[in-house]
């Protein structure tokens, strides 16, 4: 069933013993609502975990003061955010699919699976949504909160800067401020650091760029040897994939990333003219107009002939 | 004078034959303040004229509409805008050094050298200040002065990520969008589109950059050379500096740029362990706490030289 904001709120104040599922491979937006509603609903007295399939990254937790003190209770009340489908919740999937009671999203491409929806696919991050639920449920927005909904909205923006980004994000983020968001220190943390490690990382990926379709499409492939040569983690690749899409001339960019197993998964960032969403879909993905992903069974070359072939019809048709 | 913004709009509601002074190697907040003044002027029935020592580049104007139909005329109110001290106004210093009338600014260095001075410190932006005048001569703000303020807002900004960014910053923004800026288009353009050559460019300054103070200090140097190898212009190395202090644990970043006669100019990029426009003034130059330059005499070598002894006596003393 389809809610609103209002609705939303008031079936959480009516609940209790709620459990919150964030998306596998947690980004700063899952993240930062999930602690949000959670901080929220403690500030209300009511007993609330956020649990994920993947760890939680100390980059997008370390300024959301006590989100990791966790109480263990039997859960009541299921919430899964930012979650578009349930695969999507990794290996909790098997546990939570078909139990989750409320899902808050912002991907058009929500499969619909809980039994209550609260759905804005305007909404630039799932935490400017979940702001407005916490101030329709009259809590308290101390600095913890506007902390995690800052990094969720920051980084789902790329900083402000992706076609997503609207005057209510810029709005959002003013009114966080006010409420004590560091967000000079967050964007810092997130956008203007990298590690060492990373920044070796990023420069092998970007002396292997390859261009495909007339330069119209740009691959990077990141694989287990570049970790192990650089020492970066898989887990501080994300910001790669945008570098694809800001060559010029470059409508499509894919960033396949071998995993441990020998097979791969791709993120697909792209201008207005594809919708990588459609893109990913093509291979079992979702996500959103600009930026999507998708995960294959086949190892990276395998992969890239498939992308490839497809980056041809798709930009042929363009 | 130090005048408010009331005044400020007073004075200039009261003038006409306008001219608006840019500084050279004019940046977005130079360009969008005098454009969006200018056009601002013009709707009030006057004639107003913007000119900069150095060529304004189309990345800045492409989307001001009729920012460059300049009318001539024989000036009799002289503005400047985001110049902090008249030698900032490079070969139209010769000409205007000593006849400006009215300072509009953000630099806390400013030199108070106009009759007028509009100076506010606190704003992220010139274009912060200039949205404000404009709104007290109660000009309607359309989509071309919208869009200038919008993209001297956010270039100055890094995009909304400098320490510089207050909550006022993104209401700003947010008001700007509401207006008709196209936010996503000005922030794809200045932040996510990288010509092949400045692509080529950043991948030599990334592979040549070097580490000193204990990796606390980060140094790159571009020369001709190295335009020459890439085809790119010292007009698109904007986005080199800040790479320097993005690496973990660097706290002042320098990016020495040789010029076609040899001599040198230095971007300095600081954490809050450093001031920039303190380390800077060494030098002769100025700027903001965490973002200055200034220019040498020399060569890259002995710039260099200098630059690392200074900085191992800043470094050493925090």
């Amino acid at each position: 069933m389809k809610i609103n904001v209002e609705k939303c709120a008031r079936i959480l104040k009516e609940k209790d013993n709620i459990l919150i599922l964030t998306h596998a491979h947690p980004d700063g937006d899952t993240v930062g609502s999930g602690f949000a509603l959670c901080l929220a609903l403690k500030q209300l007295g009511k007993k609330a975990r956020v649990i994920c399939a993947d760890e939680f990254i100390p980059k997008y937790t370390a300024l959301i003061d006590g989100c990791l003190e966790m109480p263990e209770f039997k859960e009541e009340f299921i919430v899964a955010v930012d979650v578009a489908t349930e695969n999507l919740l990794g290996s909790l999937a098997d546990a939570y699919a078909g139990k989750i009671d409320m899902c808050i999203d912002h991907h058009g491409t929500n499969s619909d699976y809980a039994k209550y929806l609260l759905l804005n696919a305007d909404a630039a991050a799932a935490c400017e949504i979940i702001l407005k639920v916490i101030k329709a449920m009259k809590v308290r927005i101390d600095k913890p909160i506007a902390n995690a909904l800052f990094i969720g909205i920051t980084t789902d923006t790329g900083c402000f800067r992706y076609a997503s980004t609207t005057s209510n994000t810029y709005r959002a983020a003013a009114e966080l401020i006010d409420l004590g968001a560091d967000n000079a220190t967050i964007n810092r943390i997130m956008f203007e650091t990298k590690t060492r490690t990373y920044a070796a990382l990023e420069r092998l990926a970007i002396e292997g760029m390859e261009f495909y379709c007339d330069n119209r499409a740009c691959v990077i492939t990141i694989t287990q040897d570049m970790y192990k040569k650089t020492g970066a983690s898989e887990f501080e690749t994300e910001g790669i994939a945008p570098l694809t899409r800001q060559i010029e001339g470059v409508e499509l960019g894919l960033t396949i990333r071998e995993k441990p197993d020998g097979k791969c998964k791709c993120s697909i960032r792209t201008l207005d003219s594809v919708n990588a969403a459609d893109f990913a879909a093509n291979f079992g993905g979702g996500g959103h107009k600009q930026a999507a992903a998708c995960r294959f069974e086949c190892g990276v070359d395998e992969a890239k002939r498939l992308l490839l072939a497809r980056a041809e019809e798709v930009l042929a048709s363009k």
